[in-house]
C-alpha cells in the first residue's frame, strides 16, 4: 500500500467497475485547513446497490415474539441476513395481511419494517395488487366492488407505511393477470373486465397519492415480449413508473450471461432502473423444464446437495457478476435466505438447519470482500488529499478519534471534501 | 317443402346457427301489390362471413401473362377459388413490391384487385408494414429515413389502391418486431428505437389519411398474452384499429375447438372484429413442436398423403365450423389454394398437380352446400309471403323473369319487402 492510496479500479472485476467503481480523491479537511500527512482509517459502510432479501423470516423476531431457543436461532439468522444484505422485501399479500374485511395486520409489519430500517436496509412492501393470495371475501363481490376495496386497500396501506418503506411492488403479475385461470380471484375478473392499463393506472395512482415519495414497481415474472408490450402500452398511456421489477425464479435452471444480459437489456431500454426483485437458484436438483407453473411442483423432499450446493454458488457469482455488470441493474433481491420456502426449494443461502451454504460464503466474499472496502489504514498527502478505488456507496473516514461520513454515488473520476 | 317455406334454422348446425343464420320472412311486391300465391325462385349470391384465400398465384392470369396450356390450368385453378372464396389477400410485400427504391410495381397488383373484384371479392392487401420483406435499400438508413419511408409508402400505397382495395393489414407482427434478430433490417430498427405503439400509430394514420374508407388490421402470429397487451396499449393510446388480424398457421398440428375458441374469446374480448388472416392446415406430416420459427424447417419434400388428406378435411370442417360459432370472427382467409407455397407446405385445397383434396370438397360442401341456399322454387302465400332460414349474405328472388336482390345482414327473425 502506497500512501494515499487503497485499491485501484484495476483491482475489480472489469465487467462490473465500468458501473459500479468510483476513483475518489478526498480532500480531508480539519478546522477548515487541509489534514496534511496524516494517518486516517477508510471504510464502507453501506452499498449504493441494493443487495436485497425476503424478510419474512424476521416477522416474528422483529415483534419480539420468540423466546429462548427458537430467538436464539432467528438472531443467528437475521445476524447472517444483515451481515450480507441491505434491502428487505416484506409480504403485503392481501389475503393474508387482510384476512377478514377490514382487519389488515399492520402492526406486525411495521414493526419488522422499522427493524430493518433501524438496521440500515431500504425496505419494500410486495404486493400491493396481485390475482393470487387475493382475499377469499373479494372473490364474488362485484367487480366495481373489487376496484374500490383495492383502491382503498392501497391507499390505507401505503399511506400507513409511509416513511417507513422505501418502496412498493405496486402490482404483480399483470401479463397473466386478466386470464389467469388457476383459481377464480377478483383481480383477475377485474383485470379482465377493465384491461391492463387502466388496473395499473388505477393501482399507481392510488399508492402515488397515498405515498408520494415511494419508489413504485410493475414488476412481473414474464419475461418476454409480453411484458414488454405491457410496459410500452402502460408508459404510453402517461402512467409514471419508478421502476421495472423482474423476476428470475431459476428452479428450472440459472439462465446464463446471455440470457440475463438479453433480457436486461431488452428492459432497459425503457430508461427506468430495473430491480431483479425475485431471485431464486437451487442446491439441488433442478425442476424439469415441462413444468410451466412453478407452482405445480408439489414434492414431498427437495434435498440440497453438496454438487447443488456447489453448482449454487458458481451460480450466484455468475449471476451477480452479470446483473453488476449492467448500468441499468440498481437492485437484488434473493427470495429466501433459508431453505424451506417457496416450494420447499432448497434455493436458500443457508441449509435447513441454518448453516451457511458455500452460496452464503460465495457472495459475501463479493459484496463484503471484492466489492467492499474493510477498514483501511491510509495516509493523506501535503495537500490533505487521499485516493481510493471503491464500490458506490456510504464511506467513513476516521481521523483522531473523529469520524465523518461521505457518499459515493457516480462511477468514473470523482473529487469529495471531506470535514472532519 | 311446404309451399312458402325453405329450410328452417334447425337445419343448420347449433353451434354456428345463432351467429350465422336468419329466420327470414320476405314479402313479394310486384308493381306495389303483393305478389301472392306465386312461383319465385331464391338464391343465395354471396356469404357475409368473408371465406378468403390468397389470390398470389392469380397475378399472371389476371394480368393476362398467360399462354395456352399455362392459362388453361390457371383459369381451372380460379375456377376452384371462385367457386369456394369470397375474399382475397393479395401480397404487398415492400422488398418485393419495390424492390429498386422509387419504382413500385403498382400496375400488376391493381390489376389484380380489380379482377377479384369484378369477381365480387372483398380485396385486402398484405401487409404495409412488417420487418420480414422489407427492402434491402432500405436496411442502412438512419432511423429517421425509415419512418419517412414507411410513411411515404403507406401513404402511396394506400391511395393508388383506394376503392379497389376494401382492407389493409396495415402493420404486420409488431410483437416480435423490436427484437426480431433473424436478419438486420430498418423496420425492427424503427421500432425498438420509438416503441411498438408510436410505430402502429404512424402507420394507422398514414394508412387512415390515404384511405379513409379501407378496414385497417393489426395483424400478428403471435396469439399469447403479449398480442394481448400490444392491443390494449395501442387501444389504450387512442388508435383506431377496425379489425385484429389472427394468424394461425397450423403447420404443427390443428389446435382443436378448446384452444381456438379460448384463444376467440381472449381477443374477442376488445369488441373489435376479429379476421383469421392466414390459416393452414397439412394435409402431409406435421411440423416437429420444437420449431420455434417455421420458416426454419426447410425440407427437400413435404408430400400430401392419403391419411393427411383426410385428417385435413376433418379438421378444416371443424375449424371453420368453429370459427362460426363464434359471433366475433367475420373473416377466414386460408393461406393457399395449391399446394407448393409458402415453406413447400401440402397446406393446399388442391394438390400440387390441380386436383382437389378432400379438403376442398369438404369446405365446398360446408360453404356451398350445408350453409348455402342454392336456387329453391318457393310459393308466396295469399299475403305474398314466403320464409326461409338461410346464411347471412346476398340473396336474389326471381319471379316471372324478373329478379330482384337483397341483404341477409343480421342473424334471427327478420322482415324484409322484396320488390320485384
Amino acid at each position: 500500500m502506497s500512501p494515499g492510496f487503497a485499491r485501484t479500479p484495476e483491482d475489480f472485476d472489469p465487467a462490473v467497475r465500468a458501473h459500479r467503481v468510483a476513483d475518489v480523491t478526498v480532500t480531508v479537511v480539519a478546522d477548515g485547513v487541509p489534514l496534511a500527512d496524516a494517518e486516517v482509517v477508510l471504510a464502507q459502510r453501506n452499498h449504493r446497490f441494493l443487495f436485497g432479501n425476503i424478510g419474512f423470516e424476521q416477522i416474528p423476531l422483529a415483534n419480539g415474539k420468540l423466546d429462548g431457543e427458537a430467538r436464539e436461532r432467528a438472531e443467528q439468522i437475521a445476524d447472517r441476513w444483515l451481515a450480507l444484505f441491505n434491502a428487505a422485501t416484506l409480504p403485503f399479500y392481501w389475503g393474508q395481511f387482510e384476512r377478514e374485511r377490514g382487519a389488515p395486520a399492520t402492526e406486525p409489519l411495521l414493526a419488522t419494517a422499522r427493524w430493518f430500517k433501524e438496521r440500515g436496509c431500504v425496505v419494500k412492501g410486495h404486493p400491493l395488487a396481485w390475482h393470487t393470495l387475493a382475499p377469499a371475501w373479494l372473490r364474488d363481490l362485484p367487480v366495481e366492488e373489487v376496484a374500490r376495496e383495492q383502491v382503498a386497500r392501497i391507499r390505507r396501506d401505503a399511506a400507513a407505511f409511509a416513511g417507513v418503506l422505501d418502496a412498493w411492488d405496486v402490482i404483480n403479475e399483470v401479463v397473466i393477470m386478466p386470464v389467469f385461470d388457476k383459481e377464480p380471484n377478483g383481480l383477475t375478473r377485474l383485470c379482465r373486465e377493465i384491461g391492463r392499463i387502466p388496473l395499473v393506472r388505477m393501482v399507481f395512482d392510488a399508492a402515488r397519492e397515498a405515498d408520494p415519495s415511494a419508489t413504485l414497481l410493475l414488476n412481473d415474472f414474464d419475461m418476454s415480449t409480453a411484458y414488454e408490450c405491457l410496459i410500452e402500452g402502460v408508459l404510453e398511456a402517461g402512467i409514471k413508473i419508478d421502476a421495472l421489477g423482474l423476476q428470475s425464479h431459476m428452479h428450472q435452471g440459472y439462465w446464463g450471461e446471455e440470457r440475463t444480459l438479453e433480457t436486461i437489456d431488452r428492459f432497459a431500454r425503457y430508461g427506468l432502473p430495473l430491480h431483479f426483485t425475485e431471485t431464486t437458484l437451487v442446491s439441488g436438483h433442478i425442476m424439469p423444464p415441462e413444468i410451466v407453473d412453478l407452482n405445480d411442483y408439489q414434492i414431498p423432499s427437495w434435498p440440497s446437495t453438496p454438487e447443488g450446493e456447489q453448482r449454487q454458488a458458481e451460480e450466484v457469482v455468475r449471476h451477480y457478476t452479470t446483473l453488476l455488470s449492467h448500468p441499468a441493474v440498481v437492485s437484488a433481491t434473493y427470495w429466501g435466505l433459508t431453505d424451506g420456502g417457496w416450494l420447499g426449494a432448497p434455493g436458500g443461502f443457508l441449509r435447513a438447519d441454518g448453516t451457511p451454504k458455500p452460496s452464503y460464503d460465495a457472495l459475501y466474499a463479493l459484496v463484503k470482500g471484492d466489492w467492499w472496502t474493510a477498514p483501511t489504514p491510509l495516509r493523506t498527502d501535503a495537500a490533505g488529499r487521499l485516493r481510493f478505488a471503491g464500490f458506490l456507496g456510504a464511506y467513513e473516514l476516521g481521523a483522531g478519534g473523529q469520524t465523518a461520513a461521505f457518499d459515493v454515488s457516480f462511477p468514473g473520476e470523482t473529487a469529495v471534501t471531506v470535514s472532519i
